[in-house]
């Protein structure tokens, strides 16, 4: 089983968002352990204060060490250390965040997620406890929340269980290196437009053929960059 | 003001996801207004039923043409009409969302964006309503709804009177195409580690200085692809 810990200070912001269909399912059935740990909680400061002014001046606040820390210290406590315990700071500064991330990530049994908020957060925490720099692409959010979110999803897809058959699919954008081919469902006509022939003639290695070439020219016209080796065939 | 629509099977996570404290408070003053409409009312299934099976076989649901568009009608007729509208669809063949795109989209009206679910929407109702492909990245998550409010979060932070000062810094990832310096904050010293001397020195000039050379140093050690030229200094 995986475990995600996700510190922040939006708590419940990070637990609705990942408490969709597939994700919340297979929480139930025990494939994987999702907590946001409140930041906030662990602040000595006696007004629950976990920012202040930057060093050097400029606008914005930064988050101080220490509640950081002492929440990530109480997740290291549980565990029993820092063994096997890996620390993702999402940050512009990080790896751009990929498929292969999420599937090499779904094998580890506990995940920490820190996300920053307002300014960032003082670089001398960062540099105690963090393990992993990530990135999700070159664009700024207000909070490191929604990429925590994004590569939890990720992963989670990723962990033998999470996806029944109803979920996955043979053929997934990235899998082979092409992206998914168009889907139709009911009815065979809709507005004026008809499903493709060929998906209606029950000869599935017509559509199987149908599906490969229409993965491999979209992956072509949109994405030339990823398709590797034409000559792979599932 | 800009407005976003977001159609989706899940309008509570969404929602939720999207009310942290800088887009809540523009939200409350007026400068954007997020609305999540689900897809699921607006079938004419009297099962509130939204997916079917994949016509050519395959696992998994496909949502069908008709309730997505009458959810995105609906939206349409309230606006009166299509024109200045970006109806943006997350998609693996989408185009890479980066900082450029959320500066251009902050400056539009209306914002329809449409989350795909399960394996998938039917093509035709895509090709009759989408005008913007995008993608979050390069890998493959549960549903459209993270990536939809990640780029709400990015094209909000851009639109004029969103971050106030107290948000906002001078230097942020990707402007000028470098990477943020670090911050530090109280106490001057934690858990053995010193700020900086420079950032307790009271010259700005210095100060400045410090900072450009660290975003200059961790741009070319971590992302030497987006520092067009060195010569630029603020």
């Amino acid at each position: 089983m995986i475990h995600f810990y996700i510190l922040t200070l939006f708590p419940e912001m990070v637990m609705s968002g990942l408490n969709t269909s597939i994700i919340g399912r297979a929480m139930e059935n025990g494939f994987l352990e999702i907590e946001a740990i409140n930041i906030r909680d662990y602040t000595l400061d006696k007004h629950k204060k976990v920012d202040d002014y930057p060093y050097g001046g400029g606008a914005g606040m930064v988050m101080q060490a220490q509640p950081v820390y002492d929440a990530w210290k109480s997740v290291i406590d549980r565990i029993g250390g820092t063994e096997n315990v890996r620390t993702i700071f999402m940050t512009p500064i990080g790896k751009t965040f990929k498929q292969d991330y999420a599937k090499e990530l779904a094998k580890e049994e506990h995940i920490i997620m820190l996300c920053g908020h307002y300014e960032g957060i003082d670089e001398r925490v960062i540099e105690e406890i963090v393990t992993d720099y990530m990135s999700l692409g070159d664009f700024v959010l207000t909070g490191g929340e929604l990429p925590a979110m994004v590569m939890v999803d990720a992963i989670s897809r990723m962990v033998p269980g999470v996806l029944t058959n109803v979920d996955s699919k043979s053929t997934e954008s990235f899998e082979n290196n092409l992206l998914e081919y168009p889907q139709y469902t009911r009815p065979v006509e809709w507005n004026g437009k008809k499903v493709p022939d060929i998906l209606l003639s029950g000869n599935h290695q017509l559509v199987d053929e149908w599906r490969y070439e229409q993965s491999l020219d979209r992956t072509r016209k949109f994405r030339p960059d990823i398709l590797v080796n034409e000559n792979i065939v599932e």
